[in-house]
């Protein structure tokens, strides 16, 4: 399954629309890049619905959220929907200011995503403030784990069949569903939290695989998220023993440069959570 | 001295609050992770407050300034001050721009900082500025050098006692000091000039030592100056012949990452500056 | 030629004022500090004549445009034409939206430039909405091949005597000219558009250089051209096998910092297109 996704990125090699934090725009644009993509990094109210329209996809990250970004997001995002763009969304940090939250579920509101990306918080949050959650029960975990993994499925599920989008939540275990089908991914290593921009660079390529997959949005962000874990696994493998979170980084964006679709098929560890 | 310091850093891992330029966050960001802390990058006024309030301290670096920062960077130190968690600041080129040199003395008056950490003409702007230097005698020296150490140790305690504020001046020498005692301190490597950030990660990991370690301000600051030159010497060593200050970049961030505690105390070159 | 020009910069240590992207902005601050200049980053109104002043180049590069940008662009374009400091303008993405097709070309009405480099897309767009084109034939290829090279640099020629400018176009085949002479330059390797930003470090990088060789700017600017496309060439076969992207970049700013006169003299792949 997971091959023809990236073959399909390599193939297709889309044309990738960010608006993003300043933070990491360096790393997602070289993992862009890396993975056969393009990015152009546009946020400004007056020109995202032209650039958005040469696009074949758009990565929305509110790292860094400002005044200006809420109308750009907006506009560029009812452009994708209108063209019938894939459109990834990156919560960064839903929870941590009530101005981002209620961002972000504005942002909920208003453009239709094809695929949420988030940790175990900030999609608790997104669920949380939509409404979704129906008593504790159904709410997420902090942490995603083998005990707790179908519960949690379920409750994915549920917020992907609300929202129409594939949900991709990333920790420890990944969990990517959308209202049918729930994926469970087991790739990755722990010094991926040792670097800046592990999820955001995972919500601009997830852009890249759905952009080039359309037809398989569900497949195409669980190969995204099998392929960024194989290459934290193959980065920390490098790592010499002075090596330390800056090297992984580059080890970990240059894993994707050299990972091959048949190396993807062979590394990467998922399986269908049943309910 | 610094050994618990950085222990204590990775004991408490200590969220930190960046107010900083686009030029050097991401660098900033990783440093954080790479001492056992955590960042939080937000700068819009809309959210300062509650981004500040969950974190254990703030670092502001005023390397990019723009219009939107100076009432965003007011309402984030005010809260720290409110909420008694220490706040940083580089003053990035003050004295390059009359907007920021007035800035910067604005926040000296507004804000009440924990260490304020500069080279020496940015700390010399602020002096002069705000009307602390009598007379030529008073002034703080191009470069921080052995003959001149005393008395401009004795420069550099005296703002510190006007400020109430640590002040670090880094340099070939760097100079940390409170009203009382002055720590001179002789780690570092030429090769720090030659990368962008290497002034604005110190300030960063400095906000995240006092954080961790808030009622040894002094002691916490001095320790951070020490750690970054003793990582710049070991990044210096571990350049083959091929590299440049990309790669130093790199493997300064890679030794952050990678140092203990008593590698940091048998590294430290520091001494009391007399009288 | 080319080895006194790298030689000026390195002497001359010039400082280089940037308002550029925040995607780009740390690779290009490494980039000046590699080669022997140094940074300075600000874009905001308030402040931008005063930085421009105390520099000796200026670089413009509308990568990341928003409203802030163009009346700082302004400013500081206006007050380093009348101190004579040579401006280097990247139109990226002209081409790429309205706002910023039409932002590039007021920008070359309004400021003079010294250089102007971009790649084809960028230098036709350019081209065509200034009204130089005559016809099909005077229009610029997509991509500057070896059969097309006079015809393709007669057209650059010509935009380089109507703007006053320097004029270097980059891609497989890079031509650099001014109103009487065009360089044709054969430096560089197709990795390069592997990684995000060797467009915007080249013209940082080229800012200095003209800075440093005020009266030399059309030798100044190809000799920039060339240093960057042999650094392109040597980082690529310092790549091992698990090398990507992201470490081509650094080997790339490596390279810079580590290129001496004399290479770059025996390196350089440059000849003069005819008539």
């Amino acid at each position: 399954m997971v091959k023809e996704m990236l073959a399909g990125v390599r193939t297709v090699r889309p044309l990738i629309h960010c608006i993003t934090n300043y933070v990491t725009a360096n790393d997602c644009a070289n993992i862009l890049l890396a993975c056969g993509a393009s990015p152009v990094m546009a946020d400004d109210e007056t020109e995202v619905e032209d650039v958005t329209s040469i696009c074949r996809g758009l990565s929305i990250n509110i790292g860094t959220l400002n005044s200006r970004s809420v109308p750009a997001i907006l506009k560029a995002g009812r452009r994708a929907n209108a063209l019938g763009h894939p459109v990834v969304f990156d919560p960064v940090g839903a929870g941590a200011s009530a101005h981002r939250t209620e961002t972000a579920l504005r942002l909920l509101k208003e453009v239709r995503f094809a695929v949420i990306r988030g940790n175990s918080s900030e999609i608790r949050t997104l669920i949380a403030g939509s409404g979704t959650t129906r008593g504790v029960d159904a709410d997420l975990a902090d942490q995603i784990t083998e005990e707790k993994l179908e519960e949690t499925a379920a409750v994915v599920r549920r917020f992907a069949r609300q929202t129409g989008a594939v949900v991709a939540v990333t920790g420890a275990i990944d969990l990517v569903a959308d209202a049918e089908t729930a994926y469970c991914i087991d790739n990755g290593h722990p010094m991926m939290r040792s670097i800046t921009g592990a999820g955001c660079m995972l919500s601009a390529m997830t852009a890249a695989y759905v952009a080039a997959n359309p037809v398989h949005r569900l497949e195409a962000a669980a190969a995204a998220v099998c392929a960024m874990g194989l290459c934290g696994e193959k980065a920390f493998g490098r790592l010499g023993e002075a090596g330390g979170n800056a090297s992984f980084r580059n080890y970990l964006i240059d894993a994707v440069y050299r990972l091959t679709p048949e190396e993807l098929e062979q590394g990467a560890r998922y399986r269908i959570c049943r309910p």
